[in-house]
C-alpha cells in the first residue's frame, strides 16, 4: 500500500474509533457531546494517534491495545486548540476553514467542551485500563507520559510562554522553549506511548524518541514559515496572524532562509535516528517527508 | 480530641500535602504556578478531601495511600471554581473575600491555570500509581470513580445544564440534575474513592455512597439558602446573585420553608445510611450537623 493510501486507513480508523468513544445520546447536558463532536471532526489531521499506532506497531505492539490511547490523545489535542482559539487567548474565529468552537456555540460552551475533552481522554484511558485483565504497569506508564505532556510541564508551559510573549520581543531560547513544550512535547508524547504500550525496549524506545523530537520542532517552525509563506485556501485560515499578533516566530527570530535550513536538518536527524530499523521504517521515513512537504 | 480540633487538624494535613505537590519552582512558565497556588490557597473548606481521607480511615485504610488522591480531588474541584468564575461563565469577582483568579492573573491564565490544575491532578494520582509496589487496581478504581464524577457525565454535565439555564425557567427534575451532578457527584466520589482505596467491602461502600449522596445535596441547597439568608461577611462574597442572575434554585422553585425542611431531611438520612457503624461513624455524624449548620 502507498503512503497516501495508509494515511487515509489509519484517519478512518481514528476517525471510527473516535465516533465510537464520544457520546452522542440525548440528555440534559447533550449540547456539550455536539460541542465536543464539533471540534474532534472538524478536519484534524489526526498526526498524534497516527504516530502513536504506527509507534506501537514499529515495536511489535497490538492496534486494540494501543486504540483507545489514540483517541485521547486526539481529545487533548483538540481540547488545547478549543481553549486557545478564546478570545482571551488567540482569540481565532476561523480553524481549518469553519467557525472555531466559541463561535458556534459561545464562550461558556467552549471552555466546557475543553474541560470536558481534556477529562474524557482520562476516562477512556482508564476505562481501557480497567477492562485489561493483563498486567496495567505499561498503559499506567503510557498515561504517565501522555499527562506530563499535556501538562503545566508540557504543553500548558508552553502555552503560558506563548500567552505572556505576544506583544514582546523574546529571545531564541524562549522561543524554543515554546516550540518544544506547546508542539513537540504531546508529539513525543504520543510516540513514547505507543512504543510503551506495544512494548518497547530502551533502544527502540530511545530512538523513537529523538525522531518524534525532530518532527515534533520541524512541525512547528513549518506551521510558522506556513504562517508567511502558506495559501489560505489551503490552510483554511488567515495567513499573516504571527506578524497581525507581534508573536515571535522561528522565521521572525531566525529569518526564513534559517528557518528552511532548520526543517531540513531537523527532517535529516529525523531519518537518522531510525537507521538500522530500515525494513520497518518506511512509514516514519515518509511521514517526516510528508510534514515537510505539507502546504497545510 | 473535638470535632473542631479535628477538621483544624485534617485542613491543616490536606494544605501541607497540596503544598508539597504543586509545584513553586523558578521557570519559564512559573506565572501558572503562582495562579494555581492563589485559587487553591484561597481559603477552601477541603471538604472533598476531608471526606475522602475519613472515608479510606473508617473502612480501615491508610492515610498515606490515599492523601496524594485528596489533593487531586482538590484541585479538580478548585480548577471547576477558577472556569465556573470566568466572565463567560458566571463572571463573578470575588470568592471567599479575595478576587478571583482571571481578576487577578486576566482570563487567559485563569483558563489555563484550571486546565493547569485538572491535567495536574490526574498526572498527581498516575506518580501515586507508579510509586506504589502493590496491586494497583484498587488506585485504578479510586481514579476511575474521581474522572467519570468531574466530567461530563458528572460535575462538567452540571456545569452545561446550569449555564443553559440562566436567565430560563426551569422544572424541579432539571434543577436535581443540576445539583446532584455540579455539586454532588464530586462529594460522592471523594467518599467513594477513599473508600475504595482503603478497601472497602461493599456494603461499607453502599452506606457511605448513600451518606455522601445525602451530605452532597444538602450541601448545595445550602448553598442556595446562603445566597438568600447569609451574611456578606461571613460568605466572603455578595448575596442575592441567583435571584440577580435570574438562577433557578431549590428555594425559587420551592420555597425557602421546604428547602430548609429538605436540608433537615437529607441531614437524618445520611445519618440513617451510617447506622450499625456506630462505633466509627462519629466524624460523619459531626461533620454532616456543620455542613447543614455552617453560615459560610
Amino acid at each position: 500500500m502507498d503512503f497516501k493510501n495508509l494515511m487515509d486507513k489509519q484517519i478512518q480508523l481514528i476517525d471510527r474509533s473516535l465516533d465510537q468513544v464520544l457520546p452522542k445520546e440525548k440528555d440534559y447536558q447533550d449540547i456539550i457531546f455536539e460541542s465536543m463532536r464539533y471540534s474532534v471532526f472538524a478536519g484534524g489531521k489526526r498526526l498524534r494517534p497516527i504516530l502513536m499506532l504506527a509507534a506501537c506497531e514499529f515495536v511489535g505492539g497490538h492496534e486494540k491495545d494501543v486504540l483507545p490511547f489514540c483517541c485521547a490523545i486526539e481529545m487533548i489535542h483538540t481540547y488545547s486548540l478549543i481553549h486557545d482559539d478564546l478570545p482571551a487567548m488567540d482569540n481565532d474565529d476561523f480553524r481549518r476553514g469553519k467557525p472555531t468552537n466559541h463561535k458556534v456555540y459561545g464562550e461558556g460552551i467552549a471552555v466546557l467542551a475543553g474541560d470536558g475533552l481534556l477529562n474524557y481522554a482520562y476516562e477512556i484511558m482508564l476505562k481501557s485500563l480497567l477492562q485489561d485483565a493483563g498486567d496495567p504497569k505499561r498503559k499506567i506508564q503510557a498515561m504517565e507520559e501522555i499527562a506530563r505532556a499535556a501538562g503545566i510541564y508540557g504543553m500548558i508551559g508552553g502555552q503560558v510562554v506563548d500567552l505572556a510573549s505576544e506583544n514582546k520581543q523574546i529571545d531564541g531560547d524562549a522561543l524554543d522553549y515554546i516550540h518544544n513544550h506547546k508542539t513537540a512535547a504531546l508529539i513525543v508524547a504520543a510516540i513514547r506511548a505507543g512504543a510503551i504500550i506495544g512494548g518497547a525496549d530502551d533502544q527502540a524506545l530511545n530512538r523513537l524518541t529523538e525522531y518524534g523530537k525532530c518532527i515534533g520542532l520541524g512541525f512547528q517552525i513549518t506551521d510558522d514559515l506556513l504562517d508567511i509563506l502558506g495559501d489560505e485556501k489551503k490552510l483554511g485560515k488567515k495567513v499573516g496572524s504571527d506578524i497581525e499578533n507581534h508573536k515571535s516566530t522561528y522565521p521572525s527570530i531566525h529569518g526564513i532562509d534559517q528557518s528552511i535550513a532548520k526543517v531540513q536538518e531537523l527532517f535529516h536527524k529525523s531519518l537518522a535516528a531510525l537507521q538500522g530499523y530500515d525494513n520497518k521504517s518506511a512509514f516514519f521515513v515518509n511521514l517526516a517527508d510528508y510534514l515537510v512537504k505539507r502546504e497545510y
